[in-house]
């Protein structure tokens, strides 16, 4: 299945049937040029039209986790995805999208969570239809995985995805495109890669995904930084980009790039002092990540959520 | 002082100055014809303006508390006003006011709280100038009284104040006004008179405040509902209007009037059926009150603020 970022008609479900709910990569949403939108300015290029985004914000208590409801409401499916769903909160979602009259398509990961369990197996087994969507740099399960380029369609809207590795090497970020009945200023879903006025710990979790000696990820983090590939791919944006990130522990909601290439007290530091900041947070062992990331490794598949919850009961 | 509603003109901060902070009732935002507007449809009157509101919603986990950021950066000034503020996130509110350039003039409350202490007091110690609004009905201290059909003029947009009695006879409703500069849809800062699929408690609040004994507090909130004071002053409002809650106790962060018509839990209710609703709770004494309600009578007063802070530790 192949996705063009202007492709814009709505990809009908029983074209998704097909993919296989299997370990077996499946690369659902194929990147087109989009070198050009990394510099994007905030003119809109809908012409005028109506934004038909239908957005909401959740939020769970126990892990500060924010979770984004986006739908197309000016389609006749009213077509929706959740961004980062929680196993808890799974049943007051689907509350809000049958309220809503919404059809739930997609449920997708920012990264490979290390401090709660993915709601996705759950909202898969209580909502047939629904597909798992993470990174394929991810190296987890899913029913289908994204690369840096590549466009997510609902409806008629689309979210794009950006590559930006730091907290895991697999984090993306989900931008709302700039097309025909899009909303301006945009948003980006940053997952941990870009929290307001922080960002993701960087210490934990490469030795679960990839083959690097933990000795090695607070290097592999200062290349991060080097590379500016956190700053690249979220700090081009246009500087009114509304910034949504999977958690907040200050009870802050939202932010906007300029906001953070101004305030953010880590990524506007140079790489040393980047560095010394995150090498000296002296944060404790994540205490769900021996739970969370076995399940999220699997995200979609219910059984191991349910085993990693008597885990954690 | 009198601001009418279609009086857009900035007031400037030396016409405040006079005005006392004893306990005599100032009442600074005179009412003008507003009746029409109670059935105003969702067409905007700003014919194509931009709106120029900056908006920020803020949560405070330990009770589950919304504060709201508004300003207008259209205006040279940036004037900003806070609804709902928590003692204990005054310095976060304050520093993102600091970064975004704002100038902090009022301090607002929908009523007297009796799960928080207002951060009212803190605001006025730490900026100059700010001056505290709260309704008339509330009789309470404060800088500045509203009562229903007054609007809150900040830079070139206003809010307009609804009485919303019920959770308590003082509640009112903020609404952001239909005119230039203004958001479409509408915004609703409804505090504890309607939450999303829900409402406040009616039980506790009024022999604070009124000459009422406890044993009439049930009756006179089922004279509340009878008169539909709650859903002619929010419920007639477009239903695209965002209601934004002082509360959300599950993770929800907005509603619309829409929704909450069709799918409140309470206030879809007939007089019975929400009679015995309220009176079925069961909600135990609320923790906080002895020390909230006694600060937050006071709004505004600093040293009582920190007295209660002393009793709370």
């Amino acid at each position: 299945m192949t996705h063009h970022l202007h492709l814009l008609r709505w990809p009908s479900l029983s074209n998704l049937i097909s993919i296989s709910h299997s370990q077996k990569k499946n690369y659902c949403f194929k990147s087109s040029q989009m070198v050009n939108h990394y510099n994007t300015s905030t003119t809109s290029s809908s012409g005028g039209s109506k934004p038909t985004l239908l957005f909401r914000q959740f939020f769970e208590k126990d892990s500060s986790t924010y979770t984004y409801l986006l739908a197309d409401v000016g389609h006749p499916d009213r077509p929706a995805l959740l961004v980062d769903p929680v196993d808890k909160t799974v049943d007051r979602d689907l509350a809000l999208v049958k309220d809503l009259g919404l059809k739930l398509i997609y449920a997708i990961n920012t990264h490979v969570h290390a401090d709660h369990v993915t709601g996705t197996g759950l909202l898969k087994g209580k909502t047939p239809g629904v597909k798992s969507i993470i990174s394929k740099a991810s190296n987890s399960k899913a029913d289908c995985f994204v690369e840096h380029g590549d466009t997510i369609n609902f409806g008629n809207l689309f979210l794009e995805v950006r590559s930006t590795p730091g907290h895991t090497l697999g984090c993306v970020t989900y931008v709302t495109g700039d097309g025909p009945n899009l909303p301006q200023p945009r948003m980006a879903f940053t997952g941990d890669a870009l929290l307001i006025r922080g960002c993701g710990r960087t210490d934990f979790q490469v030795p679960f995904n990839y083959d690097i000696p933990p000795a090695r990820i607070l290097s592999i983090q200062a290349v991060v930084f080097k590379d500016f590939k956190f700053t690249r791919w979220i700090f081009t944006l246009p500087k009114d980009t509304l910034v949504y990130p999977a958690h907040d522990y200050k009870g802050f909601t939202v932010s906007t790039v300029g906001e953070e290439m101004l305030y953010n007290p880590r990524l506007t530091k140079d790489e040393e002092g980047f560095k010394n900041i995150m090498q000296n947070l002296n944060l404790p062992y994540p205490k769900m990540i021996d739970i969370a990331v076995p399940a999220n490794m699997v995200c979609g598949l219910q059984d191991v959520t349910e085993k990693a919850s008597v885990v954690a009961s």
